[in-house]
């Protein structure tokens, strides 16, 4: 390693050579340490190489559980203490690769699809019939016996004009997680849906969907963006056009799978916690790399930053690789039920599960008097980029831990390009840069460490 | 297009039909007009697949001239008036794949290189001769007779704790700029120096070199970081290790190409004129979708949203399509001459050089008044995620019309990636976010609408 580039690194670490740094350190220099120390080192970045180097982690897959050993071994090697909680997973598992396609005058068409998770295989031959497009929910709700026998097409996009990508998708993933349900009510025999993607291209993205309360179990697939919009015109070319889906996917029994918590006793209040994480599962299309490899690694690197920096919190700090956020939070369920039998007494939630991009901000779920507090930070923030201080929801895996008295916060990265990756083959490490990955990191154990020292705490 | 996510934007349209908008709706409101737009439309980013379609524009080839040609087929089509000033440019093509390797005890070891820009070729059957490894410019200072018939090996990383990549890049870059000027005045027969980039990978980067004042020429090559790395472990190994290069690039006769300016007449204050650009010209390894396609696009596009918003700028606007930024920027010496000759009023001048990223704020040079004045509409620019309103020079091109009357301003995208791409064949338009680029083209547009409305000038 150069000289050159470990400069303000070394002379940062010489100065306060065998002393507490944050007893002798301004807040600046600490943070200033933080985010060097991970931008030099790239630890992070190194670890999710690792990770995604395994493969998809589909829950339920024999991939997921590795990884949490995979983690719980590094953990291990750098003094965590780590234990593993089971938690009963659904098992889903994709089949061969899906088929749809349709003919038109000149030819058939072959689209790039993919089944949604947990979806039905279609019959063994494929599933043939005529298509009903949804352009809106507002539509969906006003129609009658127009779904019968078809395959409803829910060609609903992200809209592009919401700045923020996470507002997009939450008003259009209904088509993905209810759209073969409520067809179904009206006499569908199946479902294509368009990609959730902010970006009109050749991916599908698959994703969650539910059949609770369904009589009747319709297979679903999502298309690509792209061929969502050529099938929208060639449908209205020729409104009798059959459509072919042939899927195998099937559930299989519940299999057994765990959460991984590692622990660094506090070095005063140790009775309190800090809790952060991500979750170990991913959609199988990619690696996970963004969704949520990077939340991993984030908050694993997070405490690794503290501990290069020999800064001990106060409270205990627990890491939580949690399971199965993907096919209905299985794992966060189960740590939070654990949590209340044992007593923990959690007074900060983080997570970091929307992808290792340039962290732009944070948001803060907590009472108003204790948001303010968290916003007198900002400016510590704004020599590394982070403005966007909102209260705009933490985590879905610490939402299960929700209480008045929880200060929740969750890592807001930029979200421009997190829909293109999302639950698709492109969420891989070539679509992680190492220093926007960092970055992240390093925002969180800067968090922990002002959230520690200031004794935020909303109890 | 589906008719959920044109609402907000048809609505806008709406509203204000047949009425000049900037009359009738708030700062806000144009704002939410010209990025909705934008988002919803791509129509930069159509203009830059467009562009990338056509190859690498490399100064002096024809693709150069012919991407002018192309931007004034759709500038001349939006009703723009067009021009071409001729620029002499220099021609310098890089040949055959360029060689470099070396052999160690487990063989041979074959890199990832490529010819600076500028540099002459190697003898025809390469060279070959042993290294030292230079990894600073305080040691180049100090050096005396040890690169006598050596070839000078520049292994001199940016340094990646600078948050602002742009900074590691500024502190760095001497080694491929005047390289091989000082390495010659110290004996070296050839430089390799290690490609200017943030990230440790296998992608060389070239760039600009210059011979200004060396008695004798000698070759340049740029190798991956990686390789840098790789190569400097191994000379440490075996420091009489032979390296051998071959290229044969070379500079041809000057010729003549163009920068484009494209121009609409301002409503009432037409002698005033605004000027925006990016430059034609790339390098040939890649596309130059970033640099400076984005630039060039966000100019263009910029005129574009004013236009379908049907607002017309008081002062006149004028896009400049620079020729030749990477070897001398010779089309903005052109510009800047022509534009004293004719007496040219500029009062805001806007540069876009730095990528097709998602714009994280401005730069702005001008008196301390009209900065403060800038500053102001930093509110306005929140909800885009614009903070960083800073005074970190403008760009290259502009730089050229610098006058103490002028206020100039740079967009200053997110650069965490920059470095990871630029002057690489990573530069391709797969490495753009298409809504990451329409923001830049929005936030161009909103920054001359403004500076427009309220008359901001240093004059």
């Amino acid at each position: 390693m150069n000289k050159c580039f470990v400069f303000a690194f070394l002379l940062w670490t010489t100065i306060i050579l065998g002393q507490p740094k944050n007893d002798v350190l301004s807040d600046e220099e600490i943070l200033k340490g933080i985010y060097t120390t991970a931008l030099v080192k790239n630890q992070g970045y190194k670890w999710l190489e690792e990770l995604t180097e395994m493969g998809p982690r589909l829950t339920g897959s024999e991939n997921a559980t590795k990884a949490v050993y995979h983690f719980q071994k590094i953990a291990d090697s750098l003094g965590f203490k780590t234990f593993l909680q089971p938690v009963t997973v659904p098992q889903w598992v994709r089949g061969e690769a899906e088929e749809a396609n349709y003919k038109t005058t000149s030819g058939k068409i072959v689209l790039n699809s993919c089944a949604l998770g947990g979806s039905i295989a279609t019959p063994e031959k494929g599933l043939k019939a005529p298509l009903f497009e949804i352009t809106s929910f507002e539509q969906l709700d006003s129609l009658t016996t127009e779904l019968e026998g078809k395959i409803a097409f829910y060609n609903i996009p992200m809209n592009p004009a919401f700045i923020n990508t996470f507002f997009a998708y939450s008003n259009s993933a209904k088509q993905r997680y209810v759209g073969a349900l409520e067809a179904s009510k009206k006499g569908a025999v199946g479902v294509v849906i368009r990609s959730l993607s902010a970006t009109v291209n050749d991916l599908p993205h698959t994703g969650s969907m539910t059949y609770k309360g369904a009589d009747t179990k319709i297979p679903a697939m999502a298309i690509s963006t792209l061929d969502a919009e050529k099938l929208s015109t060639n449908l209205k070319d020729n409104p009798s056009l059959e459509f072919f889906m042939k899927m195998n996917c099937e559930s299989k029994d519940s299999v057994i799978s765990y959460n991984l918590v590692a622990e660094i006793e506090g070095a005063q209040n140790s009775e309190e916690v800090i809790v952060l994480g991500g979750h170990t599962d991913s959609w199988d299309l990619g690696t996970g790399a963004h969704d949520d490899g990077a939340g991993c690694v984030h908050s694993l690197e997070a405490i690794w930053l503290l501990k290069q920096l020999d800064i001990l919190p106060k409270r205990t700090v627990r890491v939580v690789f949690f399971m199965n956020e993907e096919f209905g939070l299985d794992g966060a369920k189960v740590y939070a039920k654990e949590s209340k039998k044992e007593n923990i007494n959690h007074v900060i939630a983080i997570e970091s599960d929307a992808g290792g991009f340039s962290p732009r901000g944070i948001s803060v779920v907590a009472p108003d008097s204790l948001v303010a507090r968290v916003r007198e930070f900002r400016s510590l923030f704004e020599p590394y980029g982070l403005h966007q201080f909102t209260e705009t929801g933490s985590g879905a895996d610490i939402s299960q831990l929700y209480s008045k008295d929880l200060v929740m916060l969750g890592l807001r990265p930029d979200n421009h390009r997190y829909f293109d990756i999302h639950h698709s083959a492109a969420d891989v490490i070539e679509s992680v840069s190492p220093r926007e990955l960092e970055m992240g990191s390093a925002t969180i154990a800067a968090f922990i460490y002002l959230l520690d020292k200031y004794d935020i705490s909303a109890k």
